[in-house]
């Protein structure tokens, strides 16, 4: 089969993959009906994270099943499936509690990589939900947003605790930024704002619910939620970048009392103690368990209650896939899918 | 009147001060019953914390009302009151939703310094909450501890969300840890471990309500967390020293999904970003807003549910603070109380 890799910074490549098969009786195999390149797979691709050699590439997917082990149960051959970033048995105490990206069997799936035809999702009855049927083809951008992006962003309003009568700041215009803002509105929150200074990410944000737009960065951004907050803050801010500048920028646009839910992957971020003693705020964030929201987002995208796949603005033939990162990479695309 | 005075580190004298007096229309003046030293104060005396020139010292207090501004109305002359190491109006939006610690026109006690004769109590009505009469001379300790060290660990349990069902661990074996221990048991939780190695405070932690005691520190003290959850952690930890080894002690001790109440003012400690992000824990805490939980605390300690005063294991009158840092500094008293 044909599959993403990526031999070195900058280079991405599609080529010829052995076509996995069933490996536990507890797994799935998929054929993909989409796949995409995550913000997250830029680390790596810019260098910043390292690694051994040439690796496999994806980690969102959704598709139909194709063979299922001796033990799976819960979904069967010719379902379509959305699964998410870590494969979990939605068994043990921490899956139960919610957590299901700490689940004590969790497989990472970018390690089996999704940017490909075929993919093999170990832990299937725990990690795969099926959608009511085959869906209109219109609404496979949307579960696949589902996989990763929009249940991160659904984490991140769900940590700050975004809800009715909160202000909800978003740090991070990116498509899981742009998506906190969609879970924030569904959530109920009074006030969202958006901080962009890109006007394509602007538009889409107030297309998912943003109230308000905030251009500036650092201290300047913090003065102007304090200044869209009467002087407090924001109930709840939403961090979707991972670098110490726009952690330092949510937890101090928070308000004493206020909840901090951060989802960018922390790259090289010392948080200072003393300071966020005083912040008096709360913090939590960390990978989504994107399997716990599944079930709701699946509800949600069916309905055309919501519409997350408007975070894909360039798709690409799976072969195009270096075409893909270098967008994402300039930012020249907020989102690219993949068709295998 | 008399009065503590931090000259230098380790130089603690009791001397003349002038006796306050009303400043604004809000404004008490409290005839102190008893103050004591807490373990924050141990920062400037080890030098740990700098200040400029003498300092008056002390933020712990009971008393009875001297003197009113003409704005007071909540307490009257002769009212028994408790306060905390804030004043707080306690009317801003911040202490509405629980924060008065960082009210926004909150006034620091430490620099008024209660380890004296008199205080002058700011925003006496938002700060002060009278007792329901004059209390047997054997609560006055409870009703001093209540003013931080109980307000404090009561915090931490609460930030740690201890409750029915749960694993509480508590790191440190100050007074805030022991009252934090007893905080979780009154909270309702199941299992509460004391990390301490000091056997007299081990004794009044068992007293409080741990039912585990853990010996170790550090990695090893981790170890003994997990091993004493199922390898999972516990589900609450309360951080109560404020340095880098006990915050990180915290945090691995703390199960994926569970929470972290810091009240251990943080000195030196950098938060490493990744590790916290893939630890998947809450984490919340800052100055106690003990104003908050005050009535409850003072209802518990005038019915004898709770007997927080057990932590002052030295009584000096006040001309003896120094002795008073100095036990506390060698670890050879948990809590000094001191008679003015």
């Amino acid at each position: 089969m044909r599959g993403a890799i990526l031999y070195a910074p900058g280079d991405v490549r599609v080529e010829e993959r052995d076509r996995p098969s069933l490996v536990e009786p507890t797994d799935a195999i998929l054929r993909l009906s989409a796949a995409c390149v995550c913000g997250s797979d830029l680390w790596p691709y810019r260098g910043v994270e390292t690694y051994d050699g040439p690796i496999p590439m994806g980690h969102e997917y959704v598709g139909i099943v194709e063979e299922i082990g001796a033990d799976v149960a819960n979904v069967k051959v010719g379902d379509f499936v959305v699964g998410s970033f870590f494969a979990s048995d939605n068994t043990c105490e921490i899956c139960r509690a919610g957590y299901q990206s700490s689940c004590v069997h969790r497989v990472l799936m970018g390690s089996l990589g999704s940017q490909a035809e075929f993919l093999r999702v170990p832990l299937a009855d725990g990690t795969l939900v099926a959608t009511p049927g085959m869906p209109e083809p219109d609404l496979i951008p949307s579960l696949l947003a589902a996989s990763d992006v929009l249940g991160t962003g659904w984490f991140g309003a769900v940590a700050a605790e975004a809800g009715p009568g909160k202000t909800v700041a978003v740090v991070g215009d990116g498509a899981v930024g742009l998506l906190a803002v969609l879970a924030a509105k569904q959530l109920g929150a009074e006030q969202i704002i958006a901080m962009s200074r890109h006007e394509p990410r602007q538009r889409l944000a107030r297309e998912f619910g943003a109230t308000d737009i905030v251009t500036e960065r650092g201290d300047a951004g913090v003065a102007r939620i304090k200044e869209l907050t009467g002087g407090r803050g924001a109930h709840s801010v939403v961090e979707a970048v991972g670098t110490q500048e726009s952690m330092m920028q949510a937890i101090r646009s928070t308000r004493p009392g206020g909840h901090v839910g951060y989802v960018g992957v922390a790259h090289d971020v010392q948080l200072p103690g003393e300071e966020l003693f005083f912040s008096h705020v709360h913090l939590h964030g960390g990978p989504a368990p994107v399997r716990q929201y599944l079930p709701e987002l699946i509800d949600l995208i069916w309905s055309r209650t919501i519409n997350p796949g408007k975070v894909f603005d360039l798709e690409l033939p799976l072969e195009q896939a270096a075409d893909g990162y270098k967008a994402m990479d300039e930012r020249s695309a907020i989102k690219v899918l993949l068709r295998p």
